[in-house]
């Protein structure tokens, strides 16, 4: 028999795929984290509500309405309600624009955390913006840029507290394209990982990022000619798209303290990357920089009421 | 009524998703065109005669072996039965490597073209040498290069009726999984075309052709905070990708001939970025140069036996 839990609130991080919850105590504790697949690729706006109440009704109380600070995709405009972006440059986040939800439960209170824009050069970042804000409440004093990478990677440029510009990299998603969709994803069934085939091919990526459509058919030509294995293969592929941005990317990381936030296999990938080339790199969890994150904002608006 | 056709051979062209065969009569006249989707993608090992036959069986005489002369991914090792591969420099297509295929109805005499491999860099081709062929046979005297736009394009140096290397580059797959299957697939919904923001993508995608990654986000940022408009997007979605192989691809045009040979769309496509590029470029389609190259085939075979 486990004791009930009742939540002072809760912090959701509510993405395309994925909807994590964790029910917070009073001293900014932890009591519990669920998760479910219920992202906002599979919900139409009517059912954010029930598919949010399933995975957190047990941590509510019943007579007063419960704190639920959300971040992430279900502030965009297809989503459970519009949290519209706040242009660069900013705080990642502060009091502004933490946007109510009107629930049909009387037992929720919801707000949703906005997402960032920049005009020029067009870029979109939510979800995000509570990973920085966390990371930037977990090392104080921290100037530079931040590296946040994931389906849609994220370079972000922090000065003085604020998001000053960013750039997003379509390199995650490429990825998950080319090894599960593509002719080359029989080249790399199954986990493995050849550190030093993707160091040789990170290199030769960063020397020529122009050839990585080249370098992509050159995996099955080998596999054909040569017998490539699929842990080389598999890390090939994943340093031809990292070298690439890196190359790109060069500008942001090439003089400036340098963190990276994210899950912990790609965070080592770019680690490892960045390192190769020299540079320092501070690696933190996307997870607990996130949690972090939606408890500054959860702060700042008990603050503000 | 229709007269009933009798081939004296049968050209066939079978690729990964599409079959296509020509009944050809004894003047190489074309009598009758045929087409289905069984490409190798949807076929096992057995399952090859009995897709051909269901083509072509109409077509052939009743107390005599048809000869059928195949190219394409039909010949690889996943495919009816492997041609190996004849290393280059060679011809496109010579007497050499046809390989004969068993087949259990007596009216059929298969033989399928093998492909061109490259060892260094590792490469390969199946299918492109027979359009090589057949485009050598029709432009007689042309030295230099040749661009196969697809699913893979190939760049092709010809050198003395010989090939003497290539290239290939994976962007006609990563524009089909991009525009069908990823973030930016409802972008660019529909069939429209910007030319000019076709050639303004270009442009930037030749100047900084590691960008691709996140000229790709961009898209997607426009699309949010501007309105980027679906034509514009399908166009520098293309522009960009096809911007970025011809950065690499530099060496091949450069001061070389040039001829494109392919689809109407993608190899207009790619005329136009060459020749925005002061490169003058022969185009011409890609199944006639296939077929030129099946009835090349045919009468070496018929040379040699």
């Amino acid at each position: 028999m486990s004791a009930r839990i009742e939540a002072e609130w809760i912090a959701v991080d509510w993405g395309t795929t994925n909807l994590r919850a964790w029910a917070m105590g009073a001293g900014g504790e932890t009591l519990a984290l669920a998760s479910s697949d219920e992202g906002m690729g599979r919900l139409n706006r009517a059912g954010y509500e029930p598919a949010l109440l399933r995975l957190i009704q047990t941590w509510l109380a019943p007579s007063r309405a419960t704190p639920v600070v959300v971040c992430g995709m279900a502030g965009s405009r297809q989503g459970w309600i519009e949290a519209p972006y706040r242009p660069v440059p900013c705080a990642p986040v502060d009091g502004q624009g933490l946007t109510p939800v009107p629930t049909a439960d009387p037992r929720l209170s919801v707000h949703i955390i906005p997402g960032l824009c920049q005009r020029d050069p067009a870029d979109v970042m939510r979800g995000e913006e509570t990973q920085i804000a966390g990371f930037m409440a977990e090392t104080p004093g921290f100037e530079g840029v931040l590296c946040l990478p994931g389906t849609h990677t994220k370079w972000v440029r922090l000065k003085a507290g604020r998001v000053t510009a960013f750039q997003t990299f379509l390199t995650g998603e490429l990825f998950s394209l080319l090894s599960r969709h593509s002719v080359l994803s029989h080249l790399m069934a199954g986990e493995g990982w050849d550190q030093q085939a993707f160091e040789t091919a990170l290199d030769a990526a960063l020397a020529a990022p122009e050839r990585t459509s080249a370098s992509l058919f050159s995996l099955r030509a080998e596999a054909l000619l040569e017998g490539l294995a699929p842990a080389a293969a598999r890390a090939r592929l994943s340093a031809t798209l990292i070298g690439a941005e890196l190359a790109a990317a060069r500008p942001f990381w090439q003089d400036q303290a340098l963190a990276v936030v994210g899950a912990a296999a790609v965070a080592r990938a770019y680690a490892s990357a960045l390192t190769g080339q020299g540079r320092p790199v501070l690696t933190t969890s996307g997870d607990s920089a996130a949690l972090a994150g939606l408890a500054m904002a959860r702060a700042l608006m008990k603050e503000t009421t």
